[in-house]
């Protein structure tokens, strides 16, 4: 036995929870019940059936209420749903979309782009499921682009109502969960267009089948049919031809259109207004970015207690060896521990931003400007995340990590798809890039490169603090100079420091060579030259996105690192560590050719990497013990001991031969005794 | 349209085809009957059953006879089998691998481990599949280590039969396909122990069921169930309860057991008996590289085509932008198209380097170990790489890439498991670069450093080149002197010099720490030192093996250019150099830390890539083209041109209400002409 000192598993385990640990300890009550659970191999029909009916045990158990207003039987809870709607990654990610699609999407965009006739009117029976609904936004068409939808919503002030129209095949509905089979209504995503001027993307309620699942006149619908994943939601295609709905159909909290068609909104610029609407849905994004970590913490609790007893390739001392205790072994997989860690904490802050939001507690354009930011920064490193980790541990746990129901394959062909949909990773990042760059670009005008450097200087060491974390130091610049030895970067303000200045130097440059490609050009040539620039630039910038999403993972684990001390705080340290060194050695050759670090110090990096998890191997069965996630959630043959059992077993047999005198002895051995 | 020249079509699709093209071509025409396809979501019994069916299929068309003798109804063709049977993965792996099961390693093993009386005995009926069969190795305790696997196979000289038994749990042989319904017997991989001495692993032929399906006495079997892919196959576990074999049933070409159990090997080492016993089933990871290059075309041809069609997000001249012209896109496919044409011309090297050695050409010891090496090189590669190439041409299709009818998730579950069966890829690499080292070592006995690294320059050059490639130059110790621009990494004898000595350096780094580590302990001491340093040297010595595997591709793209000329010898060069930049992009750090290249020369090779993945671009749609793929073979519905013609509607609806001034004014418009 190791005499290195373990860690309070129960504090590390409470961090893991975080603020809601309530409501997701109640999350993973239900998850644990086996009427929530998926079965692997089931038939599609099968599945799409099983999971319906589980929508309603869900209503059963109070579990998708908390985020309604308590008027019509919710709680008002917007964090504490999200929590719990996140645990239920661990019954079926089918389950979890299904039950996001009605309540999430569907239900939620009722709630926050209607008004209080709406809510009365739709949401008691949305709640109750005897509403099954789609969220009608994405077109074949366009997908990332909602500002484009072809779909038209044209005033008749005649009828008073909306005609909801498809012009051409590409603005179909598609992708859509619920409408293939048990949707009854849709919110449906428009151009709005009165008195022949088109407002924008607008929602609307548009009831699509009778309560018998019969499709209402004008509307449409085909069925997705088998996926890559997520086969128990029916995913299909919506198209409408003139579907006339009433004018107190559009969810009108935005925009309204009066009897007479005239257009108001609170909100003058159709951009912004566009945004405000689109952004109340930032929700689904908050919701994958904690569900992608759930499924990294499931993975990592597999891998890491098989690796812990699975044998293979005699040792020195002729016993065959522990995979965890192979140097590769313990790369591929304590970094991507690290990592979930990081990405849980940075998930805490992130939900904690959306509740305050939410709740009303700081809801300013500011906040939620800066939410919907975090959120496109987090969910796209989360879930990519997420599938890397479930199949560096499917691998790792070879041919055993291949069968269904060690899980690892199940959540990997469910969450692939959450890495596209609720904003494509990649749009996402462009997002954050964006957001960084308009950031950089307000604080500077006219001026020399010594000017424009100096601002990025300013502006970022400011802008990448912005989420409550401390400011970096003033010594950034000659950091090269200060720090040679690996002693320095274990200093977390080193971290931080070279993290910070990486995002600030990254988005810096874009600016440069974007301002660079259109300054001496004649006014009429901008706009080309500009968009050639943006697209020539495109890469660096979603890399600067990924970058400072990444910083602020690094911040949420330092800042947590509070709540530790004693053993627990040194190993949680070496996590904290771990995840910050292989940033750094996943980018030297930026940090190299930046000047930032020298040749020697990205050696010292990787070896103390190597020191870090050979360190951090001890504890490694502790990290995921304080995951909590028992064999009712886990559900993974490989992840119960019997490994363990299979190799005392095994091994037993060996020593009765051995003491029974009937082992026979390998010609190797005889060979080897002629010899000698 | 685009003035620049355009390649030969007909010249590279030859090149791609390689030395068996007319296999290939009868391999596709089997792949394009409907019969022989999978089906996205049948029942795992329904799935099973069509590819029990679709093999007797493939017997039918004389699909799968080829690499069996003469003599036997076969064609001694040994390359060709094997690219005939790449092909099947545009089919379904599921059929591709349960055939592979059945005569590539059932009936590869009686043809390569038995004698002329099993081969006329058994390989008729294997043949015609009236003998459906398992190939029994692996044990749920022992996967990649066979040579620690615990069946035991005792031979009693008073029944003159061996007694085939599994001692323990953990000995159950299992993920074997056919073992849970069809196969009716198995070749089993069990430790041969007479007059007790035990000889090693050696295969036996044992009948496990009747004609009708029923389990012989002592032999058990248990279905492994629903896995991540491969689906139609029916995998499961036997184990064997003292079941008795004739003294005949043993495999006995490199060892044999006489009626009085005398043992006999023609090879007296058992270790290089086991090596050289195991070596006749090199031919699985030959089939798995070429298949997974298979794949990799076919995500490459959906996701490209798609690409070049599909449009998102306005441009600057008001239309959307087709998504290939974007930096970011051309980025993700490109390189990914680079690398598929590398490890296609890589795979027909080690496909015509098998066919040498099994068909007798050139069947010598160190021919075999080449081709060893090669393939556990190369196997490892291109297997991840298909992976990555389908998630990532998955999700460039965005939500459409997600739907089974567009193939991209369909071929990533069954391909899943190819990364780590038939040999797992890191244990592979781990042997490429045990060989690396050993061929190292040899060449080196005491001396100094200097010495050392005298001796890995010659070694090295000469390693490197063996598979019939140029000597490199003399002048790579000076080359981060000579070279400043990017001018010279676009020189393919430097970029053939850069990827060498990577190679070179790292193996001579492992190889000195191993000896520094052990240099200077007493006798006693060195085994368990040296075990724990090559435990710290596991990750870079499989960061070697994998440095060496796409040297390999590159030389094996270079030498493939002399196929060309003119402007399709243009394009062909940019994509190897696309190909060898990214390689030396991705291992910047590498060569930044060695002083190999400077970091103005990094940045060079990046900025040169984003200008040949522009230029390359423009002859995307010809490269993969060039792959032969029609839509028989891709049934993709996003890759039939379905997505221009929406484009098309689409923009026709918009011109039309232009036209007939119906289209109605944008809010935004308004306001705009209102400022002005």
């Amino acid at each position: 036995m190791s005499t290195a000192p373990r860690i309070d598993v129960a504090s590390v385990r409470d961090a893991l929870y975080g603020k809601w640990k309530d409501e997701r300890v109640e999350g993973r009550r239900v998850a644990a019940q086996p009427r929530f659970q998926g079965i692997p191999g089931q038939s599609m029909e099968d599945h799409r059936a099983r999971v319906l009916e589980q929508l309603g045990g869900l209503v059963e158990e109070g579990a998708i209420q908390r985020a309604f207003p308590k008027g019509l039987g919710g709680g008002d809870n917007h964090g504490g749903n999200i929590a719990a709607f996140q645990e239920l990654v661990y019954a079926d990610p089918s389950l979890q979309i299904k039950s996001g699609v009605q309540w999430g999407l569907f239900g939620a965009a009722i709630l926050h782009l209607g008004t209080r006739e709406h809510h009365e009117r739709w949401l008691p029976d949305i709640i109750s499921l005897e509403l099954p609904g789609v969220f009608a936004m994405t077109e074949i068409g366009h997908g990332s682009d909602v500002d484009s939808l072809g779909t038209t919503a044209t005033y008749d002030p005649e009828a008073q109502a909306f005609e909801i129209h498809t012009p051409f095949a590409g603005a179909w509905k598609d992708y859509l969960g619920n409408a293939a089979l048990h949707g009854r209504a849709a919110v449906v995503f428009a151009q709005l267009i009165t008195r022949g001027v088109n407002h924008g993307v607008h929602a609307f309620f548009v009831p699509i089948r009778t309560p018998e699942g019969e499709l209402l006149p004008g509307v449409g619908a085909e069925d997705d049919g088998v996926k890559g994943g997520l086969n128990g939601i029916d995913n299909g295609r919506l198209h409408f031809t003139r579907v006339r709905i009433p004018r107190q159909n559009l969810l009108n909290r935005y925009g309204d259109v009066a009897p007479d068609g005239a257009y108001s909104s609170h909100i003058e610029s159709p951009g912004r207004r566009f945004f405000t609407m689109i952004g109340t849905l930032v929700q689904g994004r908050v919701s994958l970015d904690g569900a992608a970590v759930g499924a990294m913490k499931g993975a990592l609790a597999i891998a890491i207690c098989y690796g812990s007893e699975r044998r293979q390739f005699p040792g020195p001392d002729g016993r065959d060896t522990v995979l965890l205790d192979y140097g590769q072994y313990q790369r591929r997989l304590l970094p991507r521990l690290a990592e979930t860690y990081a990405m849980q904490f940075a998930d805490h802050r992130l939900l904690e931003t959306f509740d305050e939001v939410f709740s009303g507690a700081g809801d300013t354009d500011e906040n939620r400007e800066d939410l919907e930011t975090l959120a496109a920064a987090l969910k796209p490193l989360s879930t990519w995340a997420a599938l890397d980790t479930l199949q560096e541990a499917r691998e790792a746990c070879g041919g055993a990590g291949f069968m269904a129901k060690n899980r690892l394959t199940g959540w990997r062909a469910d969450l692939d798809i959450y890495v596209t949909f609720e904003g494509d990773n990649n749009v996402l990042l462009q997002l954050v890039g964006k957001r960084l760059l308009g950031d950089y670009a307000a604080q500077f005008s006219g001026g020399d490169r010594a000017a424009l450097a100096r601002a990025a200087a300013e502006q970022f060491s400011e802008r990448v603090t912005r989420f409550g974390l401390r400011r970096i130091g003033q010594s950034l610049s000659d950091l090269g100079q200060v720090s040679r030895s690996v002693d320095s970067v274990r200093n977390p303000e080193a971290q931080r420091a070279l993290l910070t200045e990486r995002v600030q130097a990254m988005v810096a440059d874009v600016a440069l060579a974007l301002r660079e490609a259109t300054k001496d050009l004649p006014k009429e040539e901008r706009a080309a030259a500009g968009a050639a620039a943006f697209n020539a630039q495109q890469a660096k910038l979603i890399e600067a996105a990924r970058a400072h999403g990444e910083l602020l993972q690094w911040e949420a684990f330092t800042a947590e690192l509070a709540a530790f001390s004693g053993d627990t705080l040194t190993v949680m340290t070496w996590l904290r560590d771990l995840f910050g060194l292989r940033l750094l050695e996943k980018h030297a050759a930026w940090y190299l050719v930046h000047g930032r670090l020298s040749g020697a110090r990205v050696e010292a990096v990787s070896a103390y990497i190597d020191r870090l998890v050979g360190r951090i191997r001890e504890h490694a069965l502790d990290l995921v013990e304080a995951f909590d996630l028992g064999p009712e959630l886990l559900r993974a043959e490989i992840a119960t001991g019997i490994e363990a059992e299979r190799q005392a077993e095994a091994q037993r047999h060996v020593e009765s031969q051995i003491a029974d005198g009937t082992r026979p002895v390998h010609e190797k051995e005889l060979r080897k005794r002629a010899r000698s």
